[in-house]
């Protein structure tokens, strides 16, 4: 008798004791949970109760230490001995594993210099170096150095600008400063924006070259102690990254929506719109220092300046004239990504996807690896129910991702070589990147925020013994009361105050997300715990490693463990349920709430106008500027029209109706379906998120399809909700606003259509 | 012929072809000015005329450079010269001059010390040092180190523990960290509440020992360049100062209330209640970074954070001990006033008095001679009036103050020994101290506020042409549009917006108006531009120098001629006006701003307890804890009682109707009263003031009289209006805030009763 049999008949028959007790502290749970009938919970707890009995910390930390020992980066032969390692796990775990291939284009550095040629000439030491208590910091040998991929490449000498973060605000600023950056290199501190856009900006605004530096205002001393003596960034420390244009579209940069198959079909470097022009460095704030402290001009505006112990000016009318050069190699190489499946024995396919990556910049102990080894202890533990003889419901896909540093490649790559299967298939993709000690952390699709939260609500957290969702609603009772406090912050503490669901924050890009949430339309999530640890500080250096992880990240590996049961829960209730766990109610209320933002927007704008011309027409800049140290006026803006929303207000009613309609009709029948009302049920809810992709997709990229969530154009990694319309009005193009109203509406339209048939549908008798 | 006579003639005479230049400018002007009528504003402008022409940018400089070439703190031979120096222009200008000389204690430094003893040892240098560019920094022969005046004396060795500002809220964070001062020694920074709250919380607080110094990120390289790159305080710099306790008395700390003349009764130093308990020390941020970095203990919280490129921790739980040892001469010295009268020819005894001292910490350029060569200036230009023949209608009184630096000692004393009589003669007093480039900028009495914007709408700005009201009204408007612009600014910002005159700013304390306004209740100003010099990074340092002045200061001596031109013409109003120049209305206004300000406070307080109990009820401090960095939650509050703001609802009630009498009466009346009526009506004037004070003075500091204004006792300069009733509200002192709502509301009574009386004394036909 198969263990899943035993459970078919619940808790009264003799099971292994683990399994009996989880069943008797289920059995006082009276917990809702959704795509289960009363008695399907119960059974479903049980079962929860022995794959937590199989989660190890141990396990974890022994995987994490041999995964990160050497550095893993893509082409890096560590990074392919780790995926040959989880391939062989995942085998002996049960798994139908294997590896797929991709051959993608990885620009890595053949030479970097940076010189400041006056007045007080240095050159940057551009390494990292070792440092005591980190036992890989000194592992230099297969290494890369620091370096963003995909920036242009070049050799150029320039007079230097400091352009604070980068930002298009801080472009008016220096406008109004008379500094412009054309034909010079800027340096940009990293922060307020994705670091790719720092270089594209620059680009767009005429400058030579760009350096990105960590300041340690946002990055370093100032933030706490510094590694080694603190977890926080040292001042030789770099941030490396990927300054892809993933905006655009993710992974291989020659092959945008399809994949980089061996004999793909292929831009050419120059071709891809993804690769910047200029040549881009990151580098050290040690290294940042005397760059700064060399610029004269204006002294940077307040927001400008960091922690740095010198007076920030912003340069353009001194000597500090700066030589930079970087040569890469662009050769394509191999990615490794491991896929896993453990096929469903009801609805064999319908998937369930799990991802985290594998490659690290250096050795990538916490990003991604802390990510990974809890996708390895879940899949472990999942294997072992199945070696009882249990079978999820539905198919189960777990997947190690190659190359999701230089631009979510692995991930990408294999989203759009298996799309269509995919957008068949795909019920949900459920992500992990890194994870620390903290708070329980979920961003994704709101058809899945009701399940999160009933699995946040039975997860408990190490530290305080109550439930993550419990002590991350005391977090935003206790963050809203602040006086500065966030407007997220505020709905979400206003929507948890009476008992209520934590909203999820939706999904920008960052992660390996984003192939299946915005380009295939897979209802997504992102899945981690934060706010403890202190990745932040060695993020992306080579100082993100296993020393710094067990000192700074989770010592302990309790949430590690919590991040298994955690993330195992939602794939195993996903893969379990009578019926998919969806609910909508929580999509209509976003959307309602996303439009309420996007109308706040242009009211904002209006009102913004009439300040600024009011003050302009008192001359008030004029009468407040101190003549040694001059500040133009902002330039007044075009007036905003009128628009017109009533497509949205009607498409945002109609969904509320539909989401309604469907929850109830849903929570009615659950159970009582018959073969045919649950096949299409299966079918709908697997392709529900894709209602709310559009074919033509975002305008000017149409890579991106999903008209609800996707990366801000001018923040990057950074959310925008209802995104054609929204980054329209923030640029004040009103027509294009006007026009994607009617198409975000429509997509609405389609959305709530699909639902108003699954509510009949299901209803049917 | 003289001038005066000519002049009350009008402007068809052929006077001097300035004389007659003014004239036809003010003829064009039908502004109102206060105290006169049409005719004798018409004269009174053309004698203003005259005056701006005597001023002379060229000769305060020269005076500047003279009074500043040697340090002038009090007992400094240089300051005695420069007394004499100023008695003797004086006379040559024609006014009666004598110096007044009290003996007061006045501490100096015999010997101080200051060693970090581990980890790493450390000897603090305590030395500022010469620089380039600033002749007078090496002068260091005759200069006192820097200290604080009136700390306790002592060798103390203790722990060191960092204390942020060292104010209430800063001991309410370390308290929730765990963190004692109990036996230490505490480092403070400089901001954020007057320097001499920093020793006495610490000793409250049971520290031994407390160190005083200059964050960057407040006052140094995070500010703008450097002294001498730049204007801003250097890492070497030291701010000196009194920690008198001046918030319970100003001037002598041995003779409170009575005038230090050789043969006052005295009390003893031990006796004396402004004089502090443990040694304090002033130290610069050069010296202050070795002793910070020591410090283990807990992350410093956000807002403790400064600029110095170290992460700044509490303390308290490491080996950072410091031995601090401070020594000090504690015998009396002479001071001298430098007091000079031009007698009035109708009202000799309604006394207009004008101030600013002329002791330095060092050489005192910016602080305070650039005020006090404009107030030499105004009584040059004054005599030279007076030597044609004019003479003003009532007396003219111009003091440099000896003393102010330790204590506001040289105006307290001579406000101590001529009470009786200033109380009986004195319409007003008019305060500088220091000027330098930027805004027109005035606090004091709101009885003055009328006369201080028609004075400030008639004085041009040198930088924009503007007048300096409309120039300050434009910076009002800018900075109220800030989305974090201050209460007051958005206040002064809506009042000026169609026309309306800008608010004075409450007087607190900090300079030489605290004995007249605060002590005497005689109406006062100060007045002075700032806001575009850099004072604040030499402020009470070695580098408060001439070079410094000419650099970051007022260049041209363009301000230092607009403050001569503006506060000259408030005193030549003030002694010429038909009547004194008074009006109530803004008064009355000012008390309502204030009555719902306390009541706000009341009801903030209310929401504020009731959202933390709430939050405390959640445990949302707990949840949010993180067990590695412990943040115990704060404590819940006694609740607040109802208060009964009826007494002080009727008063405000009252005064507002009376003050609108009043105004109406005088607008109406002026010019035509008999001379039984102008007299009562400079009787009533000139004790006016007085009205607003209260024999029992504030609950602790009986000093104090003035029921509207007063210096903070935890703030120290920053004002507090309703100061009994705001400070009670602001301690949580319920039954002492009823209280004094009465006694508050009494006083108010009598300025309205007063103003009443005066109304229909004024209409009496």
């Amino acid at each position: 008798m198969s263990l899943r049999s035993r459970l078919a008949l619940g808790c009264a028959l003799p099971l292994s004791l683990a399994l009996a007790l989880a069943c008797s502290a289920s059995a006082q749970t009276a917990k809702p949970m959704l795509g289960f009938t009363p008695d399907s919970a119960q059974r479903e707890r049980a079962l929860e109760g022995v794959y937590d009995k199989q989660l190890d910390g141990s396990e974890m930390r022994a995987w994490l230490e041999q995964l990160s020992s050497e550095p893993n980066h893509v082409g890096a032969p560590h990074n392919k001995a780790n995926a040959e390692f989880m391939l062989a796990k995942f085998k002996e775990w049960g798994w139908d594993a294997r590896i797929e291939t991709f051959y993608v284009l990885y620009p890595t550095p053949i030479s970097e210099s940076l010189d400041l040629l006056g007045p007080k000439p240095f050159t940057a030491a551009l390494h990292e170096g070792p440092v005591e208590g980190d036992r890989t910091s000194g592992k230099t040998q297969n290494a890369l150095p620091p370096y963003v991929a995909y920036q242009g490449d070049g050799d150029v000498t320039g007079d230097l600008v400091y352009v604070n973060y980068g930002m298009p605000e801080d472009y008016k600023a220096l406008e109004r400063l008379g500094v412009s950056v054309k034909g010079k290199i800027v340096i940009a501190r990293y922060g307020a924006g994705w670091r790719g856009l720092k270089p594209e900006l620059a680009q767009e605004h005429g400058a030579i070259g760009c350096l990105i530096y960590s300041d340690p205002a946002d990055d370093g001393y100032a933030t706490d102690d510094v590694w080694p003596k603190g977890g926080q960034r040292p001042p030789q420390g770099v941030q490396r990254g990927s300054v892809q244009r993933m905006m655009l579209y993710s992974g291989d940069p020659l092959t945008p929506g399809v994949g980089a198959t061996k004999d793909a079909n292929r831009l050419t470097r120059e071709t891809a719109q993804t690769i910047l022009k200029i040549p881009a460095l990151p580098i050290s704030y040690a290294d940042a220092q005397p760059l700064l402290e060399a610029l004269g001009g204006q002294m940077a505006p307040r927001n400008f300046r960091g922690a740095l112990p010198i007076t920030y000016h912003v340069g353009g009318a001194d000597a500090a004239r700066v030589h930079l050069a970087v040569k890469s190699d662009w050769s394509l190489k191999p990615i490794y990504d491991v896929i896993a499946t453990l096929k469903g024995k009801d609805f064999p396919d319908q998937w369930v996807v799990r991802g985290n990556h594998h490659d690290g910049w250096v050795f990538g102990a916490t990003d991604p690896l802390s990510g990974n080894v809890v996708l390895m202890e879940e899949a472990k533990a999942i294997g072992q129910l199945a070696k009882t003889g249990w079978r999820p419901k539905r198919t189960l896909v777990y997947a190690s991702w190659d190359a999701e540093e230089p631009g979510l490649i692995g991930s990408t790559e294999w989203a759009e070589a298996h799309a269509e299967e995919l957008q068949k298939k795909a019920l949900a993709y459920v992500n992990s990147d890194s994870n620390e000690r903290g708070f329980f952390g979920a961003e994704g699709s709101h058809s899945l925020q009701t399940l999160v939260n009933q699995v946040a609500s039975e997860t408990p957290d190490p530290e305080t013994g109550v439930s993550v969702a419990d002590r991350l609603k005391g977090k935003f009772m206790l963050d809203a009361a602040s006086p500065t406090a966030r407007e997220d912050v505020k709905l979400a503490a206003a929507a948890t105050a009476n008992g209520g669901e934590f909203p999820l924050p939706p999904l920008g890009s960052g992660s390996d997300y984003t192939g299946f949430l915005q380009h295939l339309g897979v209802a997504s999530l992102n899945v981690g715990f934060g706010g403890e640890g202190e990745m932040g500080g060695v993020y992306h250096s080579i100082y993100d490693s296993y020393d710094h992880f067990l000192r700074y990240g989770d010592p302990t590996f309790d949430y590690e463990v919590a991040l298994a049961k955690s993330a195992g829960r939602i794939m195993l209730r996903l893969a379990d349920g009578e019926a998919p766990p969806m609910r909508f109610t929580p999509v209509s209320s976003a959307v309602a709430q996303y439009l309420k933002e996007v109308k706040g927007l242009v009211d904002k704008d209006r009102t913004g106008d009439e300040k600024l011309a009011h003050l302009l027409a008192a001359k008030a800049y004029e009468l407040s500027n101190d003549p040694l140290h001059p500040l133009a006026a902002p330039k007044p803006e075009a007036p905003v029209p009128a628009l017109d929303f009533s497509a949205l207000d009607v498409a945002t009613s109609r969904l509320d109706a539909a989401a309604k309609a469907f929850d109830a009709a849903y929570a009615t029948n659950l159970g009582r379906l018959d073969r045919k009302q649950q096949a299409s049920l299966e079918t709908l809810l697997s392709g529900m998120e894709q209602g709310l992709t559009s074919a033509e997709g975002l305008p000017g990229r149409p890579w991106f399809h999903h008209m609800l969530y996707a990366p801000g154009l001018l923040t990057g990694y950074g959310a925008k909700t209802m995104p054609a319309v929204r980054e329209a009005i923030e640029s004040r193009r009103w027509a294009e606003a006007q026009t994607y109203i009617v198409v975000t509406a429509k997509t609405l339209d389609t959305y709530a259509e699909r639902l108003e048939r699954g509510a009949s549908s299901l209803s049917a008798k």
